[in-house]
């Protein structure tokens, strides 16, 4: 059961656990500083399959699948699975909910998906809805680069303030009366746009929406940033962090030394040629279920604010003259 | 609170109360039989904008507005406002969002998400997580039409089987503690795919969706057809529902004299050249906003199930060969 905090914040009074999770990465993402932490690293971005589509939709569901083996669990011991991702009428979540049988939510929040799913799914669970609850996120940079900007073929010059959307999926299975890291309090954003139309400068268009949650959060919670081990954001990438430091700053808040961001730590920006850094509905859920979840487990995190930000760009609305809306949802997470 | 019935049902203990609805219709509507339980009926489809896509939104954000002021409520008075429409990255509802400033929980499960966010805002005001859930859907025969099929302006012939896209959009208030009609029961559907792969024939594709979820109710709550006074689906046409009965009744179930169907209560369909009915997200969330909620208020209505079947179809995946999975959810509402 659930009680409110403030405008925009809740608290989970039987916060649900995190049982398990599982990260499936692409080849450069097998590259990069975190390929240790993935279960799987694909040697190509096809995964065996005719389309980058239907390799993106197999990397949710294997993930999905993994999440739940790795508990000795089968999907009908799941009463909800939730998931999203950035392809047009989440197709990768759709067919990848045909394949697991699961009761389905159907989620869109761009690269926000991941908390939003975390925070509904520990709704439900806490609400007295559900005993177990799978949520799952992708992205794949072939099939979301053709959907929103260029087809990778045509090689066009990417701007350096421009990032890369990352080949990953990753699930988590909450349980409400499980052990493991524990999901205590949300906090739903807003839509905020400050007026950037650049569909290459998400970093820039999703750092209000990031502020303006981190601060409704310490505002509604009486906390700050030293009440963290770690803020951790999903994807606003080299541009977008600096963007945040400033803007948190210009309120009085200094979380600098806090903030961490899945982005940035997917990728070698030294020797990985991804500009500003990575991004995707699949970046958080990734560097989340690879790298962070492991660290609450093994307790070098007590307790953290994790942030994922959703540019709600779309190729349609940027052609009509509008700018990019973005959203951030933020949930607290404990080691246990 | 919640509480868990059978595989994929659930009781609200405390179930909330829709306090308010509103329905803007397009001018096509305006011409059809519930004309008059419309709050609005556009004159021409633009609304007064520049592009069909920001009619659409304009009709999804003043429906919720509508619906906020006909109980002298602002966006302020809200904790979460829970929206989906058909458009790529369902930007009709993201733009609504921007604009009402509310807590925003984005969703896609095409046409079934009027009830999916039924569903969950009843979740979360249930559980305790909210007071007041606004919830919104919308669709437009122009917007849907070029991005699923082709531009109205092609004039391409259509199949006789083939649905009409609605121009409409329907908003509810729900309200933990207020008086009305009340979400007492819900099922969340899994994703079915029977094989139909034709983007016109949506009803065949969704019709065994509706029927799993309609059965998974029944079994999961010991309830059947005469437990209802009225079983209303959100879109499936005539081939839809005569398809649906048929797949019912090979499950011994007789459901024929409860079905009713919002979008072939929508148009008449002797004068109105709409083929086998209408479909699209707004067309669940307008009918039962327009017509069905105030006869629940009335109490010519004591109990229904509300059930919204969504075809998950792609352009992008039909062009790769895939069939078309279709989900349906469904909602018990009573009269008070």
């Amino acid at each position: 059961m659930g009680s409110r905090v403030g405008k925009q914040s809740f608290n989970y009074s039987n916060p649900p656990a995190i049982i398990s999770g599982a990260a499936i990465a692409g080849p450069d993402e097998g590259k990069g500083p975190l390929a240790a932490n993935f279960d799987w690293v694909l040697d190509e971005p096809l995964f065996g399959e005719k389309t980058w589509e239907m390799a993106e939709r197999k990397m949710l569901e294997e993930s999905a699948k993994l999440a739940l083996r790795k508990v000795n669990l089968q999907p009908q011991d799941v009463d909800f699975f939730l998931a999203g991702d950035l392809l047009d009428q989440i197709i990768s979540a759709n067919y990848a909910a045909r394949g697991l049988e699961i009761p389905f939510i159907g989620l869109f929040g761009a690269c926000s998906t991941f908390v939003e799913a975390i925070l509904l799914g520990s709704m439900l669970a806490d609400g007295g809805f559900a005993g177990r609850v799978l949520l799952a996120s992708s992205s794949h940079n072939f099939t979301a680069e053709r959907q929103f900007r260029f087809p990778i073929e045509q090689g066009v010059q990417r701007p350096l303030y421009s990032q890369w959307t990352v080949t990953i999926s990753g699930a988590l299975l909450l349980d409400a009366g499980g052990m493991g890291p524990r999901v205590v309090q949300g906090t739903v954003g807003k839509v905020v746009d400050l007026g950037v139309s650049d569909t290459n400068n998400m970093g820039a268009a999703m750092a209000p929406a990031a502020a303006d949650t981190i601060l409704a959060h310490f505002q509604d919670t009486g906390t700050d940033p030293d009440s963290y081990d770690l803020i951790l954001t999903g994807d606003l990438g080299e541009v977008g962090i600096s963007s945040l430091v400033k803007l948190l700053q210009q309120r009085g808040c200094d979380a600098g030394n806090k903030l961490q961001d899945c982005g940035l730590l997917i990728y070698d920006r030294e020797k990985q040629d991804v500009h500003a850094g990575g991004s995707g509905c699949g970046c958080a859920a990734g560097v989340f279920t690879g790298l962070i979840l492991n660290r609450l487990r093994e307790g070098q995190y007590q307790k953290i604010l994790f942030l994922a930000t959703g540019a709600l760009m779309s190729p349609t609305s940027s052609q009509q003259g509008e700018s990019i809306p973005a959203v951030a949802h933020a949930a607290v997470i404990t080691a246990g």
